[in-house]
């Protein structure tokens, strides 16, 4: 029988940090040591998340060497600019981090710098992180100390769109994505447009000037097309629902792109893979197919009017869009099978 | 002290006819004469609409002798094909029509049967429709005899987007509209899809093989351009809400377009309008400040990132998407005063 | 042509201001002189209420000698407690105060700190309060110079219940209530319990060791009954919609009672009353029929299964339950036609 | 290793059936063998609920011979006045039979017939029936070969109900009961009442003239409380929310009632129960804490005010409230561990 692997959850009072005590709670090879939140410390999970208190788990202070000391993995679920504290010392201990900030998701520390209006706080990490998207950098997770798992938004864009890109049937110009997020996507943040009378019969776009996820998409983008870089439109929608993410992703296609290329190309990527549906090109996903699980489901459409290529794809953006991806990278990482409570 | 208009609301059971029915029951120069619905004849309007028991309506079966007689304009809110049977005989009874339907919104009847799947039941009628948008069509619908109301989505898209192309700032190729819309525009439809459970906590795109309001938003993005003829892609979606569409619209910009033009744009075309409100560019419009009001609020922003230029506006389905929309055009071809009713 | 009556909102930027700024803006004999925010002031209501910014007001300081010199009422949309700061400068100086805060609906100081933990801020003003109900206290309300409108919970409890007590159709012990709400009820109030992730897909029942409304029922249900007091159990519940109030009265019927007895007893006290529908016993009311709507829809059914008498009824929280009643007494106090702006 | 057990589902294109599919297909001990819809026989199971899709399952005609033959124990999903076609032939084969029907939980045909308008079909097999609530018939279920799983607001009551009688501390007499359920629980229904604009935004009391559920609680209270029979009033609300049912439930307490007493009595009823989590007298349940999990979540109060015991309850409708427990039940029966794939 297997040993279980010792668990520590870093900002654990969030919604993703919800989820990855749903998920690894029942996860059959994971033991669960120590949460943090410094605004619980000392709190019953019960008197956070009722739903949860089968765990019996209880929130404490973070402590870097408790963690170091007690835990195999730290799953770091901060604010952006606060994951190097935490992962320096832990990497340095033999722990391995996966982190679901952002901190080590962009490669170039100008394009940090420019979203999120700070210096870098650890570059020299950077070069050991591993970016957390299993169905393109599965290889690499398998030996990663520090796992940068992909943004909510980046992670329901990347998945149909660099299986197109890598397979040269759409050009990397011109790409523009409209996506639509339930609330849960701005955290459990509690400031005046988000509670209920704000966000329910409410529809609208915002952070079209610049929002986080778009360097991290075009640096993934550009790397699926085998172009140094590339710029497009991401235009991100807030929904009335609780979770889900739906993508609608315009492409130029290149010229050998036909309806069946894109299936071919679809089946050849995600062919084996468990946590992605592709659809028959007459349905189109729905976040509700999705909600509570590790999957995305994706459509597309070659649209014979405008020569446009479309492709949909929908993930709930706590579990594929986080903590479910989160999982699933420690799954890899560990070797415990990849899909080991996550089904 | 002015005449009241007596009005007739033709297949009144739906929900473009209960906010025909809120609209014009409180419209100080409207006299509702007669409401019909083949499946509510005989029913009190409390039955089928509680909210508007006040009024003291009963539907009965829609009888064209019986509203030429008793009637100065005929509200036509039926599905597509049968607006015809009601216009053509009473339009000959010198009784004004404003129909909801899509019957007389293309000029094409090629069109028509493309995305309608049948043969335009009565060409003739289309060299007397006028396209019913006051703020591009105002002075045609003054003297109009049969009024054809815009396309809930297209008004969406047509209001901010006409400015723009005819102000010469963007060019008619390349578009791309994706818009969200609650479940009213679906109609009063007993369908598995529109139930709760299968809406809620559910994002979804639809249609993409070709809505029907697409051919519409071509017809007349192309008369703003000044072009024989455009292709674009629309793609609507559908969120968890009642009321309002929000439709973001990405343009390739003409050489002399910048933020400060667009602004100068809408202030020329929109400037003196009641029922659209142009926002600041730091500022993005939410369905929820138009919901239940006639307005159309419109947000820009000139993508320096991209070179795009983004385009956002909000309605209500209901009201200026429909039956607001209808009443406007209403006022104006009455000379009732244009906001009369809508404020 | 009637003069319009000068108006000023004090705490005009929660939901309850926002609905009296939706009311009078439209209201043909109101003219918003004055709206006071404090953390506002200085902004156009376009900042913060972008549906109303056709009424070009701005927020303003409070300030009670400029209310005093420019205005003949001021409606008071404040926090309990802060009320009488307000209210009596303003009569003194022959300003007509309708108050929508907790502050003057209690006739008991000891209930007043009891419920609220604070000792009443001016018992002497209370004497001049007349209770905002106008189904019952119109004619006290045409001479009032303080209105002390009713809670929202009350509201919706108050108007089936006090008609049936009344006519000795019902017993006063033993009244059980369970009240539904939409999350405006709360109010416009940054916390976490109410963001939106926490209230859809939520029920709960809170409040119930003694909601702040429990003793303004007591007080009006005994006063209805004919006894000194009464003692009853209220219990609300947040329910994920934006408006609305569904209550559900379980009375212990007198031995007169019957289901033809009480449909006379609702008949006689509200066959003239513009703002209560009664509907037929085989009906149930629903809040989507009575949102954006001054409207109580009642129902009832004698249970002879157990002999109880069960009263259901919705209302509009901010509407009837605050903001439209407001207005509805505004109205009979100046005389004005109790629906004006209303309807 | 344990053999799984073969299974079948009947009835399984509902919201119930689509539930057990989801417990069941991750449950470890089961094999589904056969799932049946006379409307999909034929299809993918991807087809109707793509979140399933997975278990590469297809629907086929419900054929009792088959069953029998494959099959170690079927679940019937079907609606009332079906279940014995299959029960009686499938028991004879020696096949277990699980419910989750109305049509067995009733003991008296009289009852069955008052509530559902027909005359029991298979009187003959209610001696056979054990009522499916674990927590009470926990042993007749180990051994029974007919399980009829209690009704979804039933379970929401008995849960708290009955421990409080049984203990004697409240009084069988004048229990009066107001539960709120999502839309889920009217089922997979095409109807116009229970389409998304007419469910959103609404709260509404329904069938209050003797809902179905209500003889059955009133079968198992008197059960608990050890009288003949009783009467008690059931309330149940539609609210906007896909799963979940509040119930907030009012006793006339004993003398020796108080709340250690409570507390008490629910620690020696469920301190050992898995799937039911009593709160602290400070705090009530939410539905969001049990949605998606077959947990239980109960609040008490006892109140000074009035003298009144107040229970709250919350279960997910589609898991406690049904297929959740269904699994329970099989997991009892076959002697599986009981919460084997329910955490």
């Amino acid at each position: 029988m297997q040993e279980k692997i010792r668990v520590a959850i870093v900002g654990a009072a969030g919604y993703a940090g919800e989820e990855l005590l749903r998920l690894l709670s029942r996860h059959p090879l994971a033991d669960i040591r120590v949460i943090t939140s410094r605004q619980n410390a000392g709190k019953d999970i019960a008197d956070v998340f009722p739903r949860l208190s089968g765990t019996g788990l209880k929130f404490s202070m973070p402590d870097v060497r408790e963690i170091a000391a007690s835990c195999d993995v730290a799953f770091l679920a901060l604010p952006h600019g606060l994951a190097h504290e935490f992962a320096e010392p832990l990497m340095q201990a033999g722990c391995v981090v996966i982190d679901i900030s952002a901190d080590f998701r962009l490669r170039s520390v100008e394009q940090y710098k420019k979203y999120y209006k700070v210096d870098h706080p650890a570059p020299e990490l950077l070069k050991s992180a591993v970016y957390g998207l299993p169905e393109r950098y599965r290889e690499q997770i398998r030996h990663a100390d520090l796992i940068a798992c992909p943004g909510c938004y980046v992670t329901s864009v990347l998945l149909p769109t660099t299986a197109v890109l890598a397979a040269g049937l759409a050009k990397p110009d011109g790409i523009v994505v409209c996506s639509m997020s339930g609330v849960t996507g701005a955290g459990r943040k509690v400031d005046l447009p988000y509670i209920f009378p704000e966000c329910n019969e409410s529809v609208r776009a915002y952070g079209v000037a610049g929002h986080r996820h778009l360097p991290e998409m075009e640096q993934e983008l550009a790397v699926a097309a085998g172009v140094p870089s590339l710029s497009m439109n991401f235009i991100p929608h807030l929904v009335p629902a609780n979770r889900g993410i739906q993508s609608t992703i315009i492409l130029n296609p290149a010229e050998k792109c036909s309806t069946e290329a894109v299936a071919q190309a679809f089946a050849d990527a995600y062919g084996t893979e468990r946590f992605i549906r592709i659809l028959p090109p007459s349905k189109l996903p729905d976040t509700k197919h999705v909600t509570m699980t590790n999957m995305c489901e994706i459509g597309f459409t070659f649209d014979e009017h405008t020569g446009k290529l479309l492709l949909f794809s929908c993930i709930d953006n706590l579990t594929k869009g986080a903590s479910g991806q989160a999982v699933q990278n420690f799954n890899i990482r560990f070797n415990l099978g990849e899909t080991t409570g996550l089904l």
